[in-house]
């Protein structure tokens, strides 16, 4: 346990320890000034409604920047002490709370690096704000394909050696972008993807946006302590942060913190909530001050769950010992990947009478439990810090009930296209003049829009790849198997459209 | 007052009276359900340490899009409900909520209809946010420079021949960008901008994030109304939502809103948080519910505050019928604008032995009154939805006392700089190189960053624009005056510098 360590601790207590929270800042500052200024409802709570809603939502906390209370776009103050704070906590050298989720953290990173025009080596399997941001930039893409688990479908890590290969063939290249860990867990060995990149001068972003707890208790290390130098966190998907709350980390000398803020500056918001901010502190305040007794806490309820549910029958949980190989793939996939998060409970079905969507339905309307998502053949639970033995051994008992009514049919591999050809960069592909066709009658042509799997978001298709026949058939087939399949205009439903670029030359 | 009358309400209710809230949906959901999902904090109020603050921040509420709760990305039940109460009430054709500002939309909205390297014509007094989006589309700018009242420096309105002017000189023109009202309250003749640009087939684009409540009460039009195709308010100005929200409308065949919401999904957060979401539906429901009731009492007060102040004999309010025209240059003022959004209340100190800052250190320190902004002749005090009587008369008794004591002195006139001169887009001033160098040093070079007055945040001198030496004593006369002059690199402090591109080809 690295950070609320006693020295740590120590050390922070001594030159802050009179400093008061935003949080209690935000409760004094209320009682005694009249407010002329924005938010324009004033903390009268006689607008709260018959429901209160705007005294729940904490409006007499709600304020803008007045005196004492700083500026996110450039901290000096209060807020400086935050991002010092979140530094030392994740050993960064200097970090930049985010009120606009880690979409903003993204979007700036690749657009304080990436001049217009610029080659980025990019991870296939990044989430679609990676690919807003390379539309932005205009960038030219090498894509990285990590290896699919056949059963799952499950993405598998990126390899050092995968990387230094594209770097040698892009010589240009002004930024590495991987995923890890990944929505389901997976861990890269970012610290020799950032050994390579180093060696050829380039800058590492990881979207760790599933990761902010990598690093602390026995979780694997996280992207910052690999050297990545820009490490992008939700600070409310595994913390105790609310949601769209997020963190940037920058570490190192290839990029300047000026262009990181200056960037950030241009996709959050200039009126940032400080509920949202007060929330972030209190994430950090907690770390600082139980960190260790909430992450031992955590994993004991983890190691509950998996204890719990080593001899499942049928369903099979990642990361179980007796886990079996023939309904997870469970071989390939410890091939694939680095290793694997445990805080993320994935819940195979395959090989069992349920599909993943029907587990999901089964847990939600028998036992009461929403889980995170569902694909195919798996089920993913999210744990987070708030978790206890209690919650997930109330998970592990539905599980272990479920699994006895299950029955054993034969294991059915999921399709796992090759990586489409690019054929314009995704900035070209979305101003080009497209139209609308039939996926059949799209085969051949250049896509003008992505089409993505929600969650997570990874897009199937990216403006400017080739519909292949293989790729239009493997979506018909995601399609008929109910996966939630998104484009621009909204779900895929109904007969499968998709905008093309129009006039067929640069396929054929 | 046409939203909340008797005939919408009892539509709205016709058709939606048995929808619960998404307040009402967040706090029943709440009790059921076993989160396996994010965010982390699980609803653990365990976890909310001793000052409370997960609690008060209302962590039971907040959660990610799991079913029954629709996605802001791609509404289709509750929030799209959301979207239509809000268009109803505002008279657009489909609104947009954001919980990533005004900032999010000014970006969407650019992105969504200017091509890269396309034409734009833009009130020189925008926001930053309009500067960044003009950045990321490279675009082409044509500026139009408001008139500056002499006194306070305050920008007047942009007219419609002026938008005439530029379009019959820019002939492939993509979108007009204003600001109406502006943050001192300045309203354009949005309708006359809207008619000429129609005309020309060129879609308008309204920054009124200051304006949320223009169209209710006996407030002027409201941009919507007056037929911009895109408009951005924020909803936490002078609305009761909480801060951070923001609606975008759309109206007319000049924009699609598959492209507005396509561009918002890239500069918004993908998981965004329920808890303004439910702020900006709660606030939409006491406009649909209370509005007539809660805009009468907000302009009643408003109305009591112009009455108290009318008599002041040093400082003056803009507004009122006797206000001294010597200290607030108030004759020009009326000349630049079309009309004044009265929530805005702006007291001259022109003539006074006050400068805007020292009145607002008075009212702060000597009154517990905390106003908006002060510049160098003048104070802004914001007023919103939740003022009343009391506290405005609490504000103008505040002034009437601080008036007893001031001295007359000779009136000053502000500085009023003519437009820079534009030599390189922004896109390409802030790639080129560029290097440091002390203001005076920089006479004759092109600018590579902005510099800005906080608030409201509008360019003195944006990336790409020429630094005369006029321009160059005028910021120097500013920081000397005290103002609060912004940089990439943070405050303008001590010795002014700017960066400049690097050779000087450009400029002689």
């Amino acid at each position: 346990m690295k950070p609320g360590s006693a020295g740590k601790e120590a050390e922070r207590k001594g030159t802050e320890v009179t400093e008061k929270t935003l949080f209690q800042k935000l409760k004094e500052y209320n009682k005694s000034m009249l407010p002329m200024h924005m938010p324009g409802h004033k903390r009268n709570l006689a607008l709260s409604g018959t429901d209160g809603y705007l005294t729940a939502l904490c409006a007499d906390c709600d304020i803008t920047e007045i005196a004492g209370f700083d500026n996110l776009a450039e901290p000096e103050e209060i807020l400086l002490s935050l991002k010092k704070r979140a530094a030392r906590l994740w050993h960064s050298e200097e970090a930049y709370p985010l009120v606009n989720g880690s979409t903003c953290g993204i979007l700036a990173g690749i657009y304080a690096t990436v001049p217009h025009g610029g080659s980025v080596i990019v991870a296939r399997n990044c989430h679609k704000s990676v690919y807003n941001g390379l539309q932005l930039v205009n960038a030219k893409v090498t894509y990285l394909m990590p290896e699919q688990e056949k059963v799952t479908g499950i993405y598998g890590s990126i390899t050092p050696e995968a990387v230094e290969e594209a770097l040698k063939r892009v010589p240009d290249t002004k930024l590495v972008i991987v995923t890890s860990p990944t929505y389901e867990g997976i861990v890269s060995d970012v610290e020799g993807i950032c050994k390579v990149a180093h060696t050829y001068g380039v800058p590492v972003l990881a979207d760790s946006a599933h990761g902010a707890h990598l690093g602390f208790g026995s979780f694997p290390k996280s992207a910052v302590e690999c050297g990545a130098d820009i490490v992008v966190q939700s600070l409310h998907k595994t913390m105790s942060s609310l949601t769209q709350t997020a963190m940037l980390h920058r570490t190192g000398s290839l990029i300047s913190g000026e262009e990181i803020q200056s960037a950030i500056n241009m996709f959050q918001t200039s009126s940032p909530s400080y509920l949202l901010m007060a929330s972030i502190e209190g994430c950090i305040g907690l770390l600082e001050e139980r960190g260790e007794e909430l992450f031992d806490g955590w994993q004991e309820a983890l190691e509950l769950f998996y204890s719990e549910t080593k001899d499942l029958r049928h369903l099979s949980a990642l990361g179980t010992d007796k886990v079996s190989e023939l309904s997870f793939g469970v071989k390939e996939l410890r091939t694939a990947m680095m290793s694997h998060d445990r805080s993320k409970l994935l819940i195979g079905t395959a090989g069992t009478n349920l599909t993943g969507a029907e587990l999901m339905e089964r847990l939600r309307t028998e036992y009461h439990i929403e889980p995170e998502m569902a694909a195919e053949q798996y089920v993913i639970a999210m744990t987070g810090m708030g978790d206890t033995k209690e919650t997930l051994f109330r998970f592990a008992k539905a599980l272990k009930e479920i699994d006895e009514t299950c029955a054993e049919v034969p294991v059915k591999e999921v399709i796992c296209p090759a990586l489409p050809g690019v054929r314009m960069s995704i900035g070209e592909a979305m101003q080009a003049e497209s139209e609308e066709r039939r996926i059949k009658e799209a085969i051949g042509q250049v896509a003008a829009e992505h089409i993505w799997a929600y969650p997570p978001g990874i897009p199937v298709v990216v403006a400017g790849e080739e519909i292949s026949e293989e790729l239009a058939e493997y979506l018909l087939e995601k399609q008929r198997r109910g996966v939630d399949l998104h484009r621009r205009s909204g779900t895929c439903k109904g007969e499968f459209r998709i905008r093309v670029i129009t006039g067929t030359s640069f396929c054929k």
